[in-house]
C-alpha cells in the first residue's frame, strides 16, 4: 500500500483514510467480500495510531461499507466468500488456482521487511548497494547514441547487435565460443531458469541441484512439477560421482550447477571436479545448466572459467546475467546453447512476453563495449573486497567462537555455520526485531543453523555494526 | 541464421561456409546427431547458389563431420537420434517436452517470411511502420532526466512513480479509476494474458473468447490447457446472451474481450451491449479480461470508453499497452484489477522474470507525461486515417466486386470477406510468392475466406500497390 496520509492537509487524518478505503471499495480494488487488513496492520502500513484505524473501521461499518465479526475481521459488505451472492466474481477461487506456487513464506517475510525497513541492516538480498551501480556511466554511454529509428518488435532471440557484442564479451571474459544465433537474451537469469524448467522438462521429471543452493529457494522448480534431488557441496564443489548415483536411482534429466562463488556458500568448484562433472554428464547424456552470475567478481586475481568454456559436446546450457556486475533492474541475462534448443526457448518466450524491451539491450550493448566497463568492474571488485575484509574482521571479532566460515574469494556472500543449536525461523524474527536482515540457510536446503550474509549491500562501517548486532541477537535466542 | 558470407574476402565462399559450419559443430551449437538444413534451405538462408552448399556438404562428409543418408538428410556425425551413443545429450527429447505448444505453423511461416522478405508488402503483423515511432521524442524526453542512482530491483508490481503516472493516464484517457497499488506493469499485453491464463485458471477450465479474435491465434490458451468456447462477433460486438448460454453449457470461468477496434475485425462493441455484458458477467460472477490496445486510435473524434470505466463490481481485469501507440519494442503493458489479484500475479511474475527492466518504465513514464505525447497521438491518428483511406480506395478500386468489408473507424486493421471460395493456406503461399504478407482469417478462428490487412505498416503509395498485387494473387488461386 503506497498511498499515505497527508499530514499537512486540513482534512482530518481519519477522514482521509476513510475516503481512501471507500474509494478502493468503489473502484473494485477491494471487492465485496474481501477482508481488510487488521486494525493493527493497517495502522502500521499507514503509519498512524491504531485508534485512528479503529475509528475509521467504525465509520465504515456505520456507513454499511464493511461488516465486522469477532474472529473473522473486517470484510467489505455485504458478501462473504463461500456463500457469494450474484453480482461479483469470487476472486479468491481464481487466486488460489493456477500452477504457480507462492514464494516461500520466510523469503516473502524477509523481502517484505526489506521494503519497509528504515535504518536497518540488510545482509539478505543478493544485490549491490546503490553506490555500486554505474548509473552515470550507463547514462553517459547511452546518451552518446541515438535511439534506433526502428522500434518494432526485435528478433525473438534478442537484439542482433547486442547478441553479437555478447558473443565477443563471453569470449573475452569467459573464454566461451558462441555465435549470435545460439544466444537468447532473457530478463535476467531468473527468466532463463524459468524457460528451461518450463520448456525442456515435464512434470514428474527428476533434476539434480546443489545442496545447499539458490535453486532450492526458487518455487519455480516445484511449480514446474519437478522432483528435486541433492548434490551435496563440499569445499571443492559437488562430488561428480554423486551424479552417477542419482542417475541410477532417479533417472535425473538435468543438473543445475553454480560452480563459481556459489550462492549461498561462496565456494568454487575445483578444476579436476569440473572436468569430471563434464565427462560424467556427457557419458550419461544429461544436460547441465550452468548458472554463472558472479564469476567476474574474483578478489584474488584468479580467473575461473565456466564449464561451458571446456564443454565440447554441447551438453551445457550457459546462463549468465548483468544483474550482479551492472544492475539488477537492467534485467539483462542470457542463455547460450545448441541452436535447436535456443530456437525452441525463443519461440516459447514469444508466447510469454514477446521478448525483452529493446532499451535495456541498447544500454547494456553500449556499456559493456565502452572503456568505462572494465574500470567499473575493477572498482566494483575493489569495493567488494574491502567490504568482505570488513565482514571477515567483524565475524572474527564478535562471533569468532560462535560461527565457522570460509573466507569467500569472490562474489557477494559469506556463508556461516552457527556452532550452537538454533531455530532459523526464530533467529530471523529476533533479527528483524533488531532491524537486521539475512538469509537463513534453510531456505537454500541446509539444515537449521546456517546463515548467508551479503556484504555487497552495506557500507563498510555498517557491516561492523550489523555483525555486532547479529552477535547480540544470537546471544538472545 | 544471421551469419553471412563475406563476398569481399579472398577466401572462397564455400570455404567460408565450411568453416562456419565446422565452428558451429565444434561449439556444440550443432550437436552430434542434429540435422543440418537441407541444401536448398541453407542456400536460401545464406543467399548463395545451391551448388555451393552441395560442395560444402560433400566436404563436410569427406572430413567426417557429417553423415548423409538418402531420405534423412545431412546429420552431424557420428550419432543419430534414437540410438544415441554416450557422450552427448539427446536434445530433441528435451525440445519436444515441456508445456509450451509451438507457434501455429501458418503464423510462424508468415513471421519468418516477414523477417527475410526484402522489397515486399507487409500487411500482416500488427505493428506500426518505422516512421510512426516517436524515437526522437522518446530520446529527447529521456535525456532530460538523470538515471536514478538506485538501480536495484524495482517493486514486484513495477516502478511506483510510473504506476502513479499510469493511474492518472488511464483516468485522463479512458476514464478509469484506479490507484497505483492495483496496477501491475507487464511486458506488453502478451505477458498480461500469459499471467492471467497461467495463474488464475487451471487446466481443463472453460473460457470464452470472441470469434474471430486475436486470442484464438495465441497458443498460450492451449498451452495452459484451457477449453475455448466462441462468442461470435457481429457488427455490434458479441451478443451478451451468448455468455449465458455458454455458462450454462460449459461453466465458462472467464471471458476475454477486445471491445474497441477489435483484432481482427476492427469493430466496436456498442454501448448498450457493453452495459449488458457487464450486467450478465456480474450476475454470473464471471470475470472479464478486457484487452484494450488501440482504443486511443479513433479516427472520427469519438471516444470509446472501456468496460472497466463503467464496471463498479471489480469484475473486469483491464489489460492495456503502449505497443500500438508508442512502440512495440518498448514492451510496456499493464493489468489493472482487484488488489488481491494484482498481488497474486505480481508474486508469480517474480518467479518468471523478476519484473520488467526499469528503463522502459522510465522512458514511458517521461514520455506519456510530456507535452509531446498528445502531439504524437494526433500525428499518429492522422497518418493512420490517411492510410486507411488509401486502403479503402484501393479495395474499392481493385477488389470492389470480390470482397466485402466495413470501413474501420479506428485501430490498425481492415477485415475483408472474400466472396469467392478460397483456401487460406494456398492464398498465403501464392501471396508470399508475390511478396505480399497478410493474416488469413483462419488463424483467428474464422472460416476460410477472410483476411486481415494492416494499413499501419505500409506507406500510402505502397498500400495501393499491395492491394493491386493482392487482387492479382486472388485471381490466380
Amino acid at each position: 500500500m503506497e498511498w499515505s496520509v497527508n499530514r499537512e492537509s486540513d482534512k482530518p487524518i481519519y477522514q482521509q483514510i476513510f475516503e481512501y478505503i471507500e474509494e478502493k471499495i468503489a473502484y473494485g480494488e477491494f471487492p465485496p467480500g474481501s477482508r481488510l487488513p487488521s486494525e493493527r496492520k493497517m495502522a502500521e502500513q499507514l503509519n498512524v495510531n491504531r485508534m485512528t484505524i479503529v475509528h475509521v473501521y467504525d465509520e465504515l461499518q456505520a456507513s454499511g461499507l464493511v461488516e465486522r465479526k469477532k474472529g473473522s475481521g473486517t470484510r467489505v459488505s455485504t458478501h462473504k466468500w463461500g456463500i457469494l451472492p450474484k453480482g461479483v466474481t469470487n476472486w479468491r477461487k481464481y487466486i488460489e488456482g493456477g500452477s504457480f506456487l507462492p514464494t516461500y513464506p520466510l523469503i516473502k517475510r524477509i523481502r517484505d521487511e526489506a521494503k519497509v525497513m528504515k535504518d536497518g541492516y540488510n545482509m539478505a538480498g543478493g544485490e549491490l548497494s546503490t553506490d555500486l551501480f554505474p548509473a552515470s556511466f550507463l547514462q553517459a554511454s547511452f546518451n552518446q547514441h541515438a535511439f534506433p529509428s526502428n522500434l518494432g518488435y526485435v528478433h525473438p532471440q534478442g537484439h542482433l547487435e547486442f547478441r553479437e557484442t555478447l558473443a565477443s564479451y563471453v569470449k573475452e571474459y569467459h573464454d566461451i565460443n558462441v555465435t549470435s544465433s545460439s544466444i537468447l537474451i532473457t530478463s535476467g537469469a531468473q527468466q532463463a531458469l524459468y524457460l528451461i524448467t518450463q520448456c525442456l522438462l515435464n512434470p514428474g521429471d527428476a533434476v539434480a541441484i546443489e545442496a545447499p543452493s539458490y535453486s532450492y529457494s526458487l518455487p519455480l522448480f516445484q511449480s514446474a512439477g519437478l522432483r528435486i534431488f541433492a548434490l551435496p557441496v563440499d569445499a571443492e564443489g559437488i562430488n561428480p560421482d554423486d551424479i552417477v548415483t542419482l542417475y541410477r536411482k532417479h533417472q535425473i534429466r538435468m543438473i543445475f550447477l553454480n560452480p563459481t562463488f556459489q550462492s549461498p556458500t561462496g565456494g568454487v568448484m575445483t578444476e579436476p571436479r569440473r572436468e569430471r562433472v563434464l565427462e560424467i554428464a556427457a557419458e550419461l547424456g544429461i544436460p547441465i545448466v550452468e548458472d554463472d552470475p558472479v564469476s567476474l567478481l574474483s578478489f584474488d586475481g584468479k580467473t575461473h572459467y565456466p564449464l561451458k568454456s571446456i564443454d565440447k559436446s554441447g551438453n551445457v546450457l550457459y546462463v549468465g546475467s548483468l544483474s550482479k556486475v551492472i544492475a539488477s533492474s537492467l534485467r539483462v541475462g542470457w542463455i547460450m546453447g545448441p541452436e535447436s534448443v535456443i530456437n525452441r526457448l525463443a519461440d516459447a518466450r514469444q508466447q510469454i512476453d514477446f521478448g525483452l524491451s529493446i532499451f535495456p539491450q541498447l544500454i547494456a550493448n553500449q556499456f559493456i563495449q565502452s572503456p568505462e566497463y572494465p574500470k567499473h568492474l575493477a572498482f566494483l571488485k575493489q569495493e567488494l573486497l574491502e567490504r568482505r575484509n570488513e565482514m571477515v574482521l567483524a565475524l572474527n571479532e564478535y562471533l569468532g567462537d560462535k560461527v565457522e566460515f570460509s573466507v569467500p574469494k569472490g562474489g557477494l556472500f559469506c556463508w556461516c555455520k552457527i556452532k550452537q543449536k538454533v531455530d532459523d525461523q526464530k533467529l530471523v524474527e529476533e533479527a528483524i526485531k533488531n532491524k537486521i536482515l539475512f538469509m537463513p540457510g534453510s531456505v537454500y536446503g541446509s539444515p537449521n543453523g546456517y546463515v548467508r550474509f551479503t556484504y555487497a549491500r552495506l557500507q563498510r562501517e555498517a557491516i561492523k555494526e550489523a555483525v555486532l548486532k547479529f552477535a547480540k541477537v544470537l546471544d538472545k535466542v
